[in-house]
């Protein structure tokens, strides 16, 4: 498997997200996960904090808008600004988001004599489960960011927020992502954890829906379901944006011409199963699913290694009991890398 | 090759060092070759720069001391200090130097119980040939750190300073170390890149001179001669160490009961060549070698790139050209994660 050599041509990407010291979520994940896969990541950091904020409590500090941009002239005057992709996750505030749009359009812009040499995978982190976890003015500097972006991966409620459509099912969800390519032009969409309640299942079912707009800005929809896992992990969707960005290329890399199109759209005349980000969020699912698995599994003997590492620490309390549970769902990744060179594809997508 | 799973048993790491946005040095290179190798690692980062120095200009901030000591806090306050072992680097200032030395004197002192279970591996970056680059306060301070670590990584340099003996060649080498387990009982010595003017041999030669102490505070040592490339790389240092780090844990782990030793410090029985610390600098450099020598391949190739890639925006100053070398001269790591998993060992320790 090693053997077999990077996923990707050389490719170089700007990812923009937040850092903890301990633990597995935003740039923290991502950054291993796109250099696993052959990447060459220049990895800018919008917070550093102790741990993703799931535990409850965490210390650190957020970057500032100006420190973001700093970086970025810094990147410029020696001639390190030259990325065939950007990944965008977690910025803090809405003056960040906007310095961070300044660089993707600045980026884009550039690469306008040059189509397709350019690509901005765009994750507008905001809420969850019908809840901003961001300040309100976050999601007018996103909405006006959105035109720059080639691919956009909100959640449910994300997706929601930015098309002003209610999901409540698959139609409403169509509808939302047909609202989402009329009013940004965002050329692809992926909603990732999409979750209704389906009348005779046993067990929650969650689907990936996503979209590559025709030339003349139609959905060409798919989903692809595949089965819950019972448990909160955070940095899930750090890490299936992470393997977007990299299957995305490999996929675009695979079909002859389509690398140097604008935004990488495929023709009207490519069937919908066939689409490049059909077969990238495949295996994008694959790998997830086998990575939360392990996780899962792995659970139990964490808590119990915490507990025996903390003798006289803890205490019992239902806070410490949280804290423990949160630090064994962090994602098990680091020992586990074939669940991201080569997972076996077992959900495929349908056409919607 | 990825079917022989990690190098070592689970090791949760706190690598303390600088971030650099685009490139690799510190901890943008220790923490991939850590998790690359399996490690879980709690990445501490002490600066945010967009490039590292070498470039000569680079944007960012540095993270103060308390920061350094909060970010630590909120670890422990969700028992997430559970380290096996810690690597730190370049640390700025002497006030964060000595508060990266009060979180590893605490892991040390947490671990007096169980010897072997935290093993702190100390990179003193404080200058090479022969010129101090941080402040001069930051040589007392990490004077009076030495005595908590278990390994130290000086350059030449470092280890003239830290020691007070000037080395000149071999003799006054094994003086230097001798005077560094004396003075502060330091078990695991490793001087990284020594260089002396070898009549006779047309190509530069390097060597790396390591020693661990017998009960007696004897120094056993030892060297390891390799063939030096022609260019300047940054991060040799830090992925020296990080991988010094994951090979030392992996050649513990093989001799039984060694990890539960103090310090992990072999018995007077043990042969020079069998200590620990050989096997381990040897698969260390061996790794080295590989990635130095696909870095020294790929240059050229990543010159031309940068300049196409940059029509109307060089000058053709010296000033360019000095930024494009640079660039070219970045490791060349995530597109060869062999050469970290499963090195060819060449260059074999010697007793000296």
């Amino acid at each position: 498997m090693s053997n077999s050599g990077p996923a990707v041509p050389v490719t170089r990407v700007l990812a923009v997200a937040s850092h903890v010291v301990s633990g597995y979520v935003g740039n923290k994940i991502a950054v291993f996960v796109l250099q696993s896969l052959g990447c060459d990541v220049a990895a800018l950091n919008t917070v550093q904090f102790s741990n993703h904020t799931g535990y409850k409590q965490f210390k650190g500090t957020k970057v500032s808008a100006q420190e973001i941009t700093d970086l970025f002239d810094g990147l410029k005057q020696s001639y390190l600004d030259d990325f065939d992709m950007m990944l965008s996750g977690y910025i803090p505030g809405a003056e960040a988001v906007a310095a961070v749009g300044d660089i993707a359009r600045e980026l884009k812009e550039k690469s306008r004599s040059t189509p397709g040499s350019f690509f901005w995978v765009l994750d507008p982190v905001m809420g969850d489960n019908g809840k901003l976890y961001v300040a309100e003015e976050v999601v007018p500097a996103y909405k006006s960011l959105l035109q720059y972006a080639d691919l956009m991966l909100p959640n449910q409620f994300e997706a929601e927020v930015l098309s002003g459509v209610q999901i409540v099912d698959m139609d409403s969800l169509a509808s939302a992502i047909q609202a989402l390519h009329d009013t940004y032009r965002i050329p692809h969409i992926v909603i990732t954890s999409v979750k209704f309640p389906a009348p005779g299942q046993p067990s929650p079912q969650l689907s990936v829906v996503g979209s590559s707009m025709s030339s003349d800005g139609r959905a060409r929809l798919f989903k692809i379901v595949f089965p819950a896992i019972d448990c909160y992990f955070s940095g899930t969707g750090d890490m299936f944006a992470a393997l977007m960005v990299v299957r995305m290329r490999e996929a675009v890399t695979a079909v002859p011409g389509l690398g140097a199109r604008a935004s990488w759209l495929s023709g009207d005349d490519t069937a919908t199963l066939d689409l490049p980000l059909a077969r990238a969020a495949e295996k994008v699912l694959a790998s997830m699913h086998e990575v939360l698995s392990r996780t899962s599994e792995a659970m139990k003997d964490i808590v119990e290694q915490t507990i025996d590492g903390q003798v006289g620490k803890l205490d019992g309390s239902e806070k410490m009991g949280h804290l423990v549970q949160t630090k064994a769902a962090e994602l098990q990744l680091v020992r586990h890398p074939e669940c991201l060179r080569s997972p076996t594809v077992e959900f495929k997508a349908k056409v919607m």
